[in-house]
This record gives structure tokens, C-alpha cells and sequence, in this order.
């Protein structure tokens, strides 16, 4: 039985990708190539157990078309739904970028799941869903859940209609809410922001925010792992995990520090006033990630160390 | 300042309306006349501080309309959102009724708040967010929200894009959780359904389920009470409050009883299998009212009064 990985042409969704097909599944990709791009699953070109597909999952016409392609490659039972809005600001601009990028995608793409008979959902939620708890740490059950983007909003709008499929059709929901997640082909994001904004002006770089916004930060190779462990251990049903480090983060400071330190080290570092970096984000949070941790899984990385390693790869990936 | 009540012409819209008109408001209402009726709000016709309008708000376009509609009648301050889809189980036959009538009648009207600078929302949001808990008392804080019909979940859904809407623009969003509502003028339920059903086959009724649903049923008459209580008394930002009676309900098998002793004494009652009506039934919920009590509100009609109440309220609004 094969899986259908939703934005499989995104950062995580072609790490994601690597792994399943290096465990021996077969898997369709889905992306619309907005900020997923082919490259990054230019190794699997031909590969007889991978099929990309060029689909907008957000319309009911687009999503069908993509199923129906996965469906003549092989029966999917576990979509692994990724695909979503990555840019927090754009969607508070505009709200309909949620919608449609980070629900409608959700709504489809169930509507083809149930009309496929495919049982088994893994869904990208994240820490947005909750809100601003403050130093309160972040367990699965915490409430009330008050996102303040509406990329959060439709991040739990998207697990509440997987809530109820399950009561309709699916067998599992797994409701997977990711931190920040740093690593390579990065394609958006606060270090792959600075490492360009640095090359492009080397003198100077400037933050939102005041930089004291602290976060955890998750290396996506040890995200994969979590993803892979959960589908392998979690029961039957909707089940929500936090996924991330086991430290309290790092500020976007020291992020900004060290990618200077790397890419120009006269750089001067100017900050913006206030804790948050614009309207929706959300300064700070803690994570409780003992469910997770209770399935077998446990983060070697800290934030920094993932931080860190995230900066080569980034450096890297554009060319040094 | 005035009023816009989407629903306007439903069952509870028609009883706000009255309500703020009474008390001196200027109202438009909005309706798709769907399951709402002009009828409803016969009364206020050429009233000159109230305004209806014909609108499909789940659109850009009619909502837009609609709120243009209103502008031209004068500043909007609150927005009552009571527009939705008010049939649970067609909602999970297709989950495209709830996404248009439930969420999208939400989305759409955040929006044109946004640009009218509209600032108040009161949101009929719904017990059956909370999902399947069983015995155990809902309070607004429990977690995880996990909905079992589409309906609950685009509630859910509405509920927190309404949260990033206060982070953006909102200064109040009240997320008023209801209960089974009942009362005149009636357009759907279980009351209506039932004596609908026994003036077309007074021998027998059936009932779906097995008939020991129990579920706290609250008088509209209430439930005004309350909405305009949180309207006056709620502090700004988000706050979700459950309003409902203060038992634990009544089973569907004594609303049946008490509508046949009303309609036709002599029907015979057949039950179904199982707990639950439909897909997406919650059989059982226990409600704190607490925090609502705590702005000074207490319901006078327990479950069974109400019901007993809407029953002979809705056999004089068919005709006897």
C-alpha cells in the first residue's frame, strides 16, 4: 500500500519523501511548485516506486485529478497532508492564503480520501494552533486553543474536519504539531531569510521584532524520525503529539548572531521594537513533548545545535 | 451604533432581532431565506430601524453586498453571526454544507468586518465543538477539542479564525457555545421534527437512536437573555461561554413521549439501535455554565420545563 505526500515537493515534504522511499514504500508526491520545487526530488526522477504530481490540492478539481494520477500509480492508505501556507505574515495580509493553501487543501484532500477509501491521515499541524500560552508549557490537551494567525486558525480548522472524518470514515488521525522546523532544501524561514538578506547587504541586517521572540527549533531530519515513529506506534483514532526539542528554544537574536557570524561577521545587527515579529507571531512557547517521548521517540539535537547545523546546510544549499 | 444579525430570519435570529429592536438598536438582518422565513420578522416590516436583506453570505459577493446594504443604513458596531448550516447529519453527508453555510458564512463576514472596521463579534458557536466527552462536565478551558460532525468542526474552525481575527482587528469576539436551542418559531429539531411527524402518521413514531440521548435543552426565550447579558458584560477579547440549562438534560425519549401525549396519545414509540441518532451525534453532555453565571446570568427553565414549553409553543405555531 502506498502513501500520497501532499506538498512532497516542500522542504520537509521531500525529506519526508527520501525516507519513505528508502524504506521501500511507494509514494506519490503532490505539489504545486509555489515553494516546493522539482529539484528537491530530482534524485528520484524515474523512480519506479515514485510519481510526482503537479496538482492545486486547495480546489476540488485539482485535488481529484491528483488522486486519481496516485490512484492508477498503486492504492494510497496513508496521506501524509503537508502541504499548507508556509508564510505566517502573507496570510494575515491576506486571509484567503490560509484558507485555500492551509485548509481547502485539508478539505479536499479528505473528500478524496473517503471517496478512495484511504484510512489513515498524518497530518502537519503545529504549535500555531494553541496561541499564546506564554511561559505556560504546551501540552496536547491544553485549552482553550486561541490561535492569533489565521495560518494557526486554519491549522486547527484542518485538524477539527480530520476530528470528525474520523468519526465518518477514517481509521487514524494523527494531528503531528511541528515548531519551527529548520534544515535543508529550506525554502522559507528565519535562517534561510537571513543568510539571503545577508548576501544581499552584507553591512547590515535587520530583525522584526526586538529579538528576545524565543522558540524551539527542530532539525527536520529528527522530525522525520517523530513522523515515521508516530505513523509505526500511535493507535487507531485522532491523536494529537507536539513534536520538538526538549529545550526551551532560542531566541531569534542569537539566530540572527550566528548566521552573521557565518556569512558576514561586520555585520551590524539592527532590531524593531516589541517581542513579536509581526501581527500572529507568537513571541514564545514551550513544548511538552512527553507524548511523543511515550511512543519511543526522543530529540538529539537541542534548538541551538539544530540551529546551527541548519545554518551550514543552509550556506550550502545556496552556494557558499 | 447598530446591529447586523446574520440568520437573521432563523429561529434564534428572528428572537434576537425582536430583542434589539425592543430595546432600541437599529438592526440589519441577513438571511438566505433557506431555513429562515421573511414571516419571522413579518412584524418589523417598514420598521424604520430595521433593514432586511436577502443575501447568500457564504460568498464574497453576497456578503459584500449585504454589508454595503447595511453601511448604507447606518454603522455597523456588533456583528451576531448566527448563519449556518442547522442540519447536523446533512452536514456529514456532504461536508460541503458545512464548510459553505458554517465556515465560509464566518470567513466571509471576518472579512467585510475587517473593511467596514466593524469591531464586535458574538458568534453562535455550539456544544458541539467540544466533541464526545462523555460524562464528563464541559468547561470553556477543556481540551482537546475534538468534533465529531462537520458541523462541529467548521463551528470549531469558525471559532478560531475568529481568534486571529482579534489578534488582527476584532476587539471582542464572543464565542457563545449553545445548547440544543428550542422554541418558536421553529424550523428544525427534534420538537418540530416529532410533531411534524406525528400529524403525518399520528400511529406511529419513530426515533432515531434508542432513545437515551440525553442533552440539556435550553428555551430561546433563555438564550436571548444570555447573548444579550455577554453582549453588555463581556470583557474585550476572546472569551468562549457555554450557555445552557443547568441539568444535565433530558432523553430523547421523553421528548418523544411528551410530544405524543401533545399530538396523538395513542402513537406507538419505535426506537432504533445504539446511543446515537446519526454519524456525528453526541449521545450525552454535561455543561458548565459557570462562567456565564459569573456575568450574572442564570437560566430560570430547567431541560424538561423548556421542553415542555417549545412543545406547546410549536403546536400553535403549525395550527392546532
Amino acid at each position: 500500500m502506498g502513501a500520497f505526500v501532499s506538498g512532497g515537493a516542500g522542504f520537509i515534504g521531500a525529506n519526508l519523501v527520501a525516507r519513505l522511499i528508502a524504506e521501500g514504500g511507494c509514494v506519490v508526491a503532490a505539489d504545486n511548485f509555489v515553494r516546493g520545487s522539482r529539484r528537491h526530488l530530482a534524485g528520484f526522477d524515474g523512480h519506479p516506486r515514485f510519481c510526482l504530481v503537479e496538482a492545486d490540492l486547495a480546489t476540488s478539481k485539482g485535488c481529484a485529478a491528483a488522486f486519481e494520477a496516485a490512484d492508477r500509480f498503486g492504492p494510497i492508505e496513508t496521506v501524509w497532508h503537508l502541504a499548507a501556507n508556509s508564510d505566517i505574515a502573507a496570510g494575515l495580509a491576506d486571509p484567503r492564503i490560509d484558507l485555500r493553501d492551509t485548509f481547502m487543501t485539508t478539505f479536499e484532500i479528505l473528500g478524496q480520501m473517503r471517496r478512495i477509501g484511504a484510512r489513515r491521515l498524518i497530518f502537519a499541524s503545529s504549535s500555531a494552533v494553541y496561541g499564546d500560552f506564554g511561559e505556560v508549557e504546551l501540552h496536547e490537551d491544553i485549552g482553550p486553543l486561541t490561535p492569533i494567525s489565521n495560518y494557526g486558525a486554519m491549522k486547527l480548522a484542518s485538524e477539527a474536519q480530520a476530528c470528525a472524518a474520523v468519526e465518518d470514515f477514517l481509521e487514524q488521525a494523527l494531528l503531528l504539531r511541528f515548531p519551527n522546523v529548520i534544515g535543508s532544501p529550506s525554502t522559507h524561514g528565519v535562517i534561510f531569510d537571513f543568510v539571503r538578506r545577508l548576501r544581499d547587504e552584507p553591512a547590515v541586517l535587520r530583525v522584526m521584532g526586538d529579538g528576545t521572540q524565543r522558540k524551539p527549533y527542530l532539525h527536520v531530519s529528527e522530525l522525520i524520525e517523530a513522523m515515521v515513529l508516530a505513523r509505526d506506534k500511535a493507535p487507531g483514532g485522532v491523536h494529537a503529539y507536539n513534536i520538538g526539542p526538549s529545550d526551551i528554544g532560542v531566541t531569534v537574536a542569537l539566530i540572527a548572531q550566528c548566521v552573521a557570524d557565518r556569512v558576514s561577521p561586520t555585520a551590524r545587527l539592527e532590531f524593531g521594537d516589541g517581542p513579536r515579529g509581526w501581527v500572529g507571531d507568537v513571541p514564545r512557547f514551550r513544548y511538552s513533548i512527553e507524548r511523543i517521548a511515550r511512543l519511543g521517540w526522543a530529540p538529539r539535537l537541542s534548538s541551538r545545535q539544530a540551529v546551527s547545523r541548519a545554518i551550514d546546510e543552509i550556506i550550502r544549499q545556496d552556494g557558499a
